[in-house]
């Protein structure tokens, strides 16, 4: 294990249908959680056309960038499905059958039914790696350190799974919220303070509105607890200082 | 107006809290779904950190590449809101006071509210054009082609309203949606022959899960109606041919 190290990842949304707005992407948040609790840190997000030559400079861009890639959608059965052929000449390799999926998802549909449309989630880049899908049969797969999930949410959910063991992470970033019955342009100065004091704790400072009343969410986040239990003795102690109440369960 | 013109525009969300996956973030279907009603394309959807130097190489990036650029995040008062500041270092103008800014923002709190916090929301690159913010005060602003709204989802889709004007899109993208029984694979082979005799229409096809039911909506988008309409036909023929249902209101 990679440890004191940071890691960092980037994910590629692949599809036409959440630029135009028609879907609202889900899987940015499912894999940043995920990323996280491994100790793999999101350092950026693209949403990109279902286009052949984007698709490829795109991940050669992030594959060089960052450690890990996880692309999501365009591996299914129809036209529109071009990722895993634009990643094969992403890494200047081969699109092939790859034998194991042709087996699996041969197993998985009844006779006759493994039509064309079908067969093509089997084609792949050479020497690609099985990602198993415990939903739908049709596996994703990865290439070095690109990892290529379907977009339909609760199969890649289930499919996460399966790599979590490939994933070598940093330190785990620890999180910690303090949720304040406030506004944020009452107690900026004070969490700037405390910001600068505090150099190596990324302090987030997140508006909420509840049940009909106004907070802020302070969020602090480090791989390390002792610089969260200080950070967050000096945020207390202000709140304590101006009498702001503390809101739990934010 | 730029009719007969493609007009497009990226998305640049600016902000760890969706980056940790804390936070879904719900402006990129907002702003999406309002551009194409307007007739622009997002061609590309970023999200990056409160990290200067990524804000500014994204901005002057994408505002060279597209027409539109729309920022959210960053705008408020806390020392996590550095999007003002980074824009200004973007276009190399002067981080200053907006007079106007600073007299909504007097205005709209009592006497001796007017903290320095609040005072921050009124610092712009030089010579920004207003947003204005009939939510909560505090404007957004645009400089050249580049239009920075905040991050929370009311307040920003309240602030639309304020700019259709100043945005000129192409002709507007029609979208048409043929819901269907069926799954993908089975109908993969037809769309894919209709969408190579209709390369100019965009043809998505994409899988649900309703009540407990399969299904796949094919999403036909064009500025063409007539090429709506042609492709149309031409998916209403097969799927009587194969006996398919058609799915109302999906």
């Amino acid at each position: 294990m990679n440890k004191n190290k940071k890691v960092n990842a980037a994910i590629l949304i692949i599809g036409n249908e959440i630029l135009s707005g028609r879907t609202q992407d889900t899987n940015t948040s499912t894999l940043a959680t995920w990323l996280n609790s491994l100790g793999v840190t999101v350092a950026e997000v693209r949403v990109i056309p279902d286009v052949e030559k984007t698709i490829i400079d795109s991940i050669n861009l992030l594959r060089s960038k960052y450690n890990y890639v996880f692309t999501t959608g365009g591996i299914g059965p129809t036209h529109d499905d071009i990722t895993a052929m634009s990643i094969s000449k992403a890494f200047g390799i081969k699109y092939e059958v790859h034998k194991e999926a042709f087996k699996i998802l041969e197993d998985y549909y009844k006779p006759g039914e493994f039509n064309k449309g079908r067969q093509k989630m089997a084609w792949m880049p050479e020497k690609a790696k099985l990602i198993l899908n415990p939903s739908s049969g049709a596996p994703g797969f990865s290439v070095e350190n690109v990892y290529c999930l379907p977009g339909v949410p609760l199969i890649l959910k289930s499919m996460l799974g399966g790599i979590v063991n490939s994933i070598v992470g940093g330190d785990p970033i620890i999180s910690f919220t303090i949720s304040l019955r406030t506004v944020e342009s009452e107690i900026a100065y004070y969490i700037t303070d405390i910001q600068n004091k505090n150099p190596d704790v990324e302090i987030g400072s997140y508006p909420f509105f509840k049940a009909g009343k106004l907070g802020v969410s302070i969020v602090l986040r480090t791989p390390d607890q002792k610089k969260i239990d200080a950070c967050s003795h000096e945020i207390f102690d202000f709140v304590k200082q101006k009498s702001i109440q503390i809101v739990k369960n934010q």
